[in-house]
């Protein structure tokens, strides 16, 4: 069997820093190699310095497009030509298609969580949400899930930095969706915990849990979660991470990691530049070794 | 199998306009995934206009370097931080190598036609060459050929745009080198034959014989040749040329096409590159289908 590449072929980049360990590579490649697509994926180091020129290169080397992420999410914004409406609510991008020379800036991490929920059956549409964290992951699940048709949304944050971002995104949520969103300090645990428990779904998109941090969850009470919701972490390393196990100790069922809507999120940027569904049960057993 | 590309993997372009035919993704691509090279190699569109932008992204993506090709060779020169000898005698480069931030041109194309005579078993130092064509491949071989000893050259070239150039070349040569080089118009048939019944090996690299012109040759009378002569014709489209047929019908046994000369060339692009050999054999194979 002779390499793939030829000619032909079109370059995807990733733009980030650090990036060298990202699994998105092995990902879109073998994604293009099953369907027979001709386009190769690549990991760029590029910070914010680096940033502009790097978005002139797409130009300059007809490049499909790129992934973008830490720390350029929010820099390459005024790079672009065009943002998508979500995009420009969330005030990031992680995806740039390139259509000859007009650049348009997505983001697929709210639709990727989402499009895990779809997978899985689950429709949250007309209820109500509790979303810890309103960094980059959740404004994305925040402003996605609105414009998707949750019904209610309690965002959660400590007050730190992200606190004034996070006020911005709860007023444009309200202004321009269907959705009621609210702002709550996490520090308040009675509020935090009642919201919960009045939630069709919990999601911590906090990034707590994560390793080295697996021993970290800001829910340690099973009895915060009933056994109907749905409890989402966006954490995938561990597998099942320490809120996981809060919650399947409550007796929920409905317990899920990022996992899902990181094979997602990839598969919505893989639709944007190829026009075709990723075959996401394959790419999960070549990443993960796992099946569904 | 997974694909081969990862996060870790380093981009190497192919610049030139048109491009998407070149076989030099499928040599190169094939030349990584047999070693374990962990490089990809894609051509991009790159005319004179968009070259600039196009060495800047070398940089700004750290690219390991690029081919260059038509139309791009000379004009890349001011944009490099170094040039190797014979690229700054040839005033082309075809090859660029990205040491941390410091480009530097190489040309490889008189290297590839001096690797392809070792690899038949025959030396041509100390003796003396006629060649026909003083464009780029010709200035390219007649360069090399006398950094690496060629005594004699006989340079014979049309009285058309490329004579200036070949008059600067052969001061050149016979400047930096122990090669005696002159400069002879092609109009002058009885000088042209000869110079080729003096020389050792008669090379042509006009691209007279290639598709759609298979049916010329500059030399049509077998008479013309000895039996105990080389006789090379850089166009390897047919493989045998009308050239080739002219000799092989005077009793020339040492008759060879661009075949070998387009390998080694890029070979020595993959060398400096990765540092490794390329398996030479093995890319023959899969390009052409062919043994050597």
């Amino acid at each position: 069997m002779t390499e793939r590449i030829d000619g032909h072929t079109l370059l995807i980049g990733l733009m980030a820093y650090p990036i060298r360990h990202s699994m998105s590579p092995t990902m879109h490649n073998n994604a293009f190699a099953k369907l027979g697509l001709n386009y190769a994926y690549l990991a760029f180091e590029v910070g914010n310095d680096q940033l502009p020129a790097a978005i002139q290169a797409i130009r300059t080397l007809d490049m499909r497009g790129s992934n973008i992420s830490m720390p350029n999410k929010q820099k390459v914004i005024p790079l672009l030509d065009k943002l998508d409406p979500a995009a420009e609510m969330i005030g990031a991008v992680n995806t740039v298609v390139n259509d000859k020379g007009i650049l348009t800036g997505y983001t697929t991490d709210g639709l990727g969580f989402m499009k895990s929920l779809d997978d899985e059956g689950l429709n949250i549409r007309g209820q109500k949400m509790t979303l810890a964290g309103a960094g980059g992951a959740g404004t994305a699940i925040a402003v996605q899930a609105a414009l998707d048709g949750v019904s209610d949304l309690s965002i959660f944050n400590r007050h730190d930095a992200e606190w004034d971002n996070a006020v911005r995104n709860v007023k444009l949520i309200n202004e321009r969706t269907n959705c009621r969103a609210t702002l709550h300090a996490l520090e308040d645990r009675d509020d935090f915990k009642a919201e919960i428990q009045d939630s069709a779904i919990y999601t911590d998109a906090t990034g707590v849990g994560m390793k080295p941090l697996e021993n970290e969850t800001l829910v340690t009470d099973p009895t915060w979660f009933r056994k109907d919701q749905i409890v989402f972490d966006t954490v995938y390393a561990p597998r099942t991470t320490k809120l996981m196990k809060v919650a399947q100790a409550a007796g929920v069922t409905q317990v899920f990691n990022g996992l899902g809507m990181m094979l997602e999120q990839g598969a919505a940027a893989f639709k944007l530049w190829t026009g075709e569904e990723m075959p996401v049960d394959y790419i999960r057993h070549i990443l993960f070794d796992e099946d569904a």
